[in-house]
This record gives C-alpha cells, structure tokens and sequence, in this order.
C-alpha cells in the first residue's frame, strides 16, 4: 500500500477499434468484479481517436473522447496508457512519451513490440514503470503473464505454436472443403476472418512479430525480428493438403523458436505438415495454440480464441488488473525486461526438419530412381514416396524426407529441377517433428 | 523496492517427498537464471523431513536437514516458508504458524487449501502476507496464476478439466487395452502412476479437492468441499468403454465446475462420457487438461503433466519467485483471496446433463418399448439406444438420453430396476455437453 494515495486509477484509452471497444465494454460491464479484484475503483478518463464521429460497437460517453492523443498522454492524472492502436507509428511516439510522463503502459501492439520493444523496455524499467502486453500474442489466452510468472523457474527448450487465427481459418477451410487458397481467403475476407489488405497474416509477417516476442521471453535474449525466418501460406496449393492428408498430416502455419545449444537459438515461421496425433493438429479455425517445452515441466500447452474483441479485451484487462495492483502495492515496475542474453540466430539452411516435397515428372522407368539418387547425393533419406500416374504421360511424386538441413534441400532441388524428367517442382514444406 | 533490506531471501522447505525433491533441485539447478529474473538472492535454509537417514532423489547438503519441523516453521531468518507434507496434519499447523510469524507460504497441498483454505488465507489477507499455491492443481500447469491474473476480468461460466493424473492414466489404459479396472489399477501400482493406497485417486477425492479449488476462485465464492458432489472410476467397466467407443465417446473423469443464475453454482466430480471431438477428449494417461468458459474470453484450455516431482516443482518454484519479487517490492499480500461472494450450490439432483445407461434384460418382445415408456413418464427422451443379444435369452441395452434432471434418472433406475424383463442395471454415467 505503499505511497498510494489516490481515490481511484485513472486510465486514459489510445484506440477504440476492436481491442479498443472489447477492452471499454469490459472495463465498463465488469467492474463491479474487477474493483473488488484489485480492490481499488478505476474510472477511463479519456478515450483517443482517429475519427470523433464514428459509430462504435461500444456505449461510450461521447465527452471521453478526444481526436488528439496527446491529450490523453500527457494528462497529469492519467495513471495508466492503454495504446490499442496498433502498428509502429504513430503509437511508438505515443508509448515512449507516456512513459516519459511516468505512466504506465498496458498495449497489444505485437508489431511495436517486436520491432521497438528493446527502447521502450529499458525506459520503463529505467523509470520502474509497469510495461505490460499480454494481449500482443494469442488474444485472451494467458502465455506471456505465465511465461514470465508461473513458468519462470523453467529452461525453455522450444515454443511452438499456431499464432496467427486468419490464417489458421484459410488452412482449416481448405482441408474442409477441399478449396484453393484465393476462393477461401476471398471468403474469408467477406466474412471479416480476414482483412481487405491480408499481407501480414498470409505472409507470416504476425506470426513473425508474436513468436519474436514469445522467443525472446523463452531464451531471455531478444530476438532480431529481422533475423527470424517466414514464410507465408500463399504458396499452398489445395492439392498439398490433400497429399498431407493421405500421408496422416494436416497443413499449418506455425511459429517455431527453439535454444540451440548453450548461446544460440532458432526462430522460424513457415507452414508445416503436422501429424496428425501432433498436440496442435487439431487447432481450428480462427482458435490459436501455443505449446512449451520445457525442463523440467515437460509439454504445456494453452489453447484458446487468438483474436477478437473480446478475447483481447481479456488480455488487455487482464494487464491493467495486474498494473492497477501494482500502483496499489507501489510495485510497478516489479516485472521488467528480461533479455538479459545475446544469442545469436542460427540460419535456416542449418535447420534440421523433416521435409515433404511435391514435384511433377514425366511418367517414364526409372525417374524416381534417378531423383531419389539425387537426393542420397545430399545426405537427404527417404521416409515415404508416393508416385501417382496424373496425365499426359506425367506423374506426380510426394516425398517425406527423414531429418536433413535445409541447405541440402535447396542444394538438392536445385539439381533435381534441372533433370530432364522433372516437369515442374510444386511446392516444398517442411515437416514438424 | 520499499522495505526490502536483506541480501538475500531465506527459503524453508517442509518435505522433501515427490514435490520437494523436484522443487529443490529446480531452485539449485537453475539458479542463475531465477534469480537473474527475480533480481535477488534466495538461499534454501532449512528444510524438515520425517526421515534424517532416508536417501533422496536430489543432493541437499546434509546440514539443512531437520526432523524438527518448528525449526523451520519458526526460523526468524526465513522469509518463504514452502509447505510440501501434503495432508491436512500437520501440515495446517505448521503454516498457521508459519503465517503467525509473519512468513510467506507457498503450498502445492490441495486438501488443505481446499478444507481449511479459508481460515489460512483470512489470516495471511489480514497480515498482508502472500499465500499461493499453484501446484495444488494441475501439476506444473499454469492455472490458478491465470485465472487470478490474466484471466481475471471475465466473468467464468465453467471451469472443466481432466485434473487427477491417475484415473486418467487407468481410463486410457482401459481403453487402449481393453481391460478391466482392477487389472490396470494393479499395473498402474507397479509402475508408479497409483499410489499402495489409491482410495483417494479412484474414488475422486482428489479431483474434488482440485475443482473446490477452481470453482472457488472461478465465482469468488469459497466452495464447500463437502458439498462437491463425487463419483469416482471404480464402477466403470470395461463393457462400458467398448460400448461408449461404439457410440463415439471417451470416458473420463471429469470436474465441474459452474455458475448457475445470479447466485448459485454446481460443483461436481464424476465419470462422464465426452464426445470424440470433446476438447478434453484427447487428453491421455497422465496428462491433464483444464477448459475455461467465460465472458468475453469465450473457451481457453491448458494442458500439460498433472503431477510428478517436475512439473509441480516448476509451479512451486514459479510462486516462490512471485513471492521474491513481492518481497523486493514490498508488495506481499498483492493478490489476496478473492472469495467475496456466497453462492449456494445446486444439488446434483438438480444437475440437468445427458445420460448414458447401460442394462441387462430378457431378450423378449417389447422389453425396449417398456424401458422407454418408463422413462417417457419421468420426462426423459432418447438419444440413441443400441440393443445387443448377448447369451442365456439376455441381451444388453444402451441407452445415451437428452438432457434431464439427475433426479429424473434416479427415479425411472428405480422403476426399470423393478420391472420383471430387467435383469441388472449396469450402469448410469453422465455425458458431458
């Protein structure tokens, strides 16, 4: 109860898009439950947004809102900053000069915290202020809170996980209705699954920030989001879905950070074939799935809706319950960065995975003998090989490699595009183990 | 950092059975990494066990043994006292008195926090001292910390989970071999997964005392132990299994826990049929898994190792340095109990779900018929019924009915128990929505 002297906590809003208005209306319908919880009242002093005329999805006293954020920024009584703009700029400048105001700071800006985090970290650690963004991965589902906290005594071995819902809906679609990736993101476009402007979640560039976040946490080293590894879904081809599931796997996209030794680690996005007795295989839909490994708690994993409203509504309370205690208890400040290593990333082409590899040959004798032979010439053993006769005299091959590096791979396909029989190579994935 | 003058935290352990073992071989193991993170110290002072001479599975220096729990418990010098006898006696005396002194407490003893939780916490509420205990259940799972965290701004419908490792383990088994309860209790015994003693497994107790637990921070309204209706796994067969393979269930022994209406709630541990695509369904031998309804968070589920000297060390230690860290800020007594509310519960009588029932009847004309117009009286429709011959002129029905009042049931087995075409009831198991 140290120095807390005032009535109640003020929290001053930046954004009301969805995490925005799914962050008020909880605030607002639960509070009766959340002050007891914290045991301290709060009141949203002032809401900033882009646009004062818009109509909002939540009942909010139009005297709240402000279209210049500084005034909520630099408001002398606002004790906590919720930024839920999203992106870098402007919400960087924002967040930085928030916490230059003293405040705390509550966001769910995964790009801001991937890309900047490092700066705005070290000033609130600097100035012992609470710096909290459970909702920047998974929405509602608690895994930075239980990283930091319950789970903290742990050496992390690896995080993976299914951390993107947009496209996790276009992969489940395909497999469920046996559709191309245009016609289902389309689709899901028009049902809001998707955004008119799809690149970052298709390409893995989301994926990319929330497991560079979930990375650096793991391995208390921060993790370059340049330097992690993606791959988008775009160049999944309904007919590889179908081929993964003849062979017992499903198609994701997953975020994957691994320790590699004692001073390296591995960090990776891409889309992956998972078995289908694979604990994240049956992860649907727009729901997100995180596992850990770790010593000694084996696998844990946490599963839940990984976007939304509501669901980062969640989380973003979640953060100002814990921030509110700490203001209370005069205790902000108490979990603070904690990348206190520097691992180094090791490249893709030194990741070992299992790997399926499409391609389409000319159906004649020996073809699969002689690209099979290429493949021994790289290290690379066979799993399993399926040959179907398609048309026009051609054939299509699906191999499933045992372990080998990516580098052979891309050495081996290389030579294996150039032989005369092979008409097209389609597509290449990697395997989850 | 209010307050905080020592060098560095002093730690007592009481045990150093199963859990402590695992706790204190994670505090000496990753050492470097914890306190790096909790930015103190820590030093494990003392630790009490019944046996001086007894060989332990981690290397404790032979000093910090004593059989006398009180020099722990009575240490000026120790700042956490770490609860891990198990039982209600003694160990709630030595952490009243543990709290009396002034001490933290971490615990990972279930049936003490769900008996006497409580008259501990009031107390250590009233002395601002913390008290946690996430490894009372779900092992080395993150969910007590959650839900009184991340999670705390929803309002939970439901908590239900799959939360003794045991009975899991003995249904999987019984499912994957097709064999009896007391062929696999006895396997189980012998590799370690069952305890000499396993009333307190099979018969559910446990689990009673995990959903207590849950239901109690999940309604901020303590629940009565004794109230929590209980069913264990003792009278599940074999033929059960198979039949509700047939029909496309797992059987698993659940606990549930839920709101009802303003001010009641249900509480409940029992065998349950789950449909295969049950969220719950595929969690296997030791695992355990926990699925939380709330609003606006929608479904959330954790899953991971329930038990075992690792993953309920991790969650000791992971309170520990929550505890540290409240230390170091002055700020213990952060998170107190949370049980503002009296909400009464509802009977299991009252409890409306589906029902699977298994029967033994003469193979004659109109025997079906006659069962179903029983339970036509008492307001129970059918779902799907399969009818077997068997031998002898028997045959076997299966019957899985709509949703109905557990008293409904209770009423139409004691009429279809006295008609003359029955032969023996074999079962009555739930069936989980």
């Amino acid at each position: 109860m140290t120095g807390w002297q005032k009535d109640r906590i003020e929290i001053g809003i930046l954004g009301l898009g969805v995490v925005g208005s799914g962050t008020v209306d909880l605030l607002q319908r639960n509070r009766a439950e959340i002050e007891r919880k914290i045991g301290v009242p709060y009141h949203i002093k002032r809401i900033a947004v882009r646009d004062l005329e818009k109509k909002r999805s939540v009942t909010v006293d139009r005297s709240l809102l402000t279209s210049n954020a500084l005034e909520v920024v630099d408001d002398p009584e606002i004790d906590i900053i919720c930024e839920l703009i999203g992106g870098v700029d402007p919400a960087k400048e924002f967040v930085l000069r928030a916490l230059q105001n003293g405040k705390q700071v509550v966001t769910a800006n995964k790009e801001m915290i991937a890309k900047e985090g490092h700066a705005l970290m070290e000033l609130a650690s600097r100035k012992r202020l609470d710096f909290q963004f459970e909702g920047s991965v998974g929405g509602g589902i608690p895994i930075i809170q239980p990283m930091k906290n319950a789970l903290a005594g742990n050496q992390v071995r690896e995080v993976v996980g299914i951390i993107n819902g947009t496209t996790n809906y276009i992969l489940t679609k395909m497999s469920q209705e046996h559709a191309g990736f245009d016609d289902v993101l389309r689709e899901a476009q028009a049902q809001g699954y998707a955004e008119a402007d799809p690149t970052s979640d298709i390409e893995g560039y989301d994926a990319q920030y929330k497991i560079a976040i979930l990375g650096s946490i793991a391995f208390t080293s921060r993790v370059d989001v340049n330097e992690v590894y993606v791959e988008g879904i775009t160049k999944i081809a309904a007919a590889d879905i179908a081929c993964a599931e003849e062979l017992g796997f499903t198609i994701k996209l997953l975020g994957d950070a691994r320790r590699v030794g004692e001073d390296r680690m591995q960090v990776r996005v891409h889309p992956a074939l998972l078995a289908n007795s694979h604990p994240l295989a049956a992860t649907n839909d727009v729901y997100n799935a995180i596992l850990i490994k770790g010593d000694p708690i084996g696998d844990v994993m946490f599963y839940g809706r990984g976007a939304g409203s509501g669901p980062t509504g969640s989380a973003v309370v979640g953060d100002i319950m814990d921030v509110c205690r700490n203001l209370k208890f005069g205790s902000t400040g108490r979990i603070a960065c904690t990348c206190f290593e520097r691992k180094t990333m090791q490249h893709i082409d030194e990741v070992v995975t299992r790997h399926y590899l499409r391609m389409t040959v000319q159906d004649r004798p020996k073809v699969l003998a002689s690209i099979a032979s290429v493949l021994g010439e790289f290290e690379i053993s066979i799993e399993s090989v399926v040959q179907k006769a398609t048309h026009d005299g051609q054939a299509q091959i699906v191999w499933v490699t045992h372990e080998a590096a990516g580098r052979n791979i891309v050495q081996a396909l290389k030579r294996i595009g150039d032989l005369d029989v092979v008409v097209r190579i389609s597509n290449w994935i990697r395997v989850a183990d």
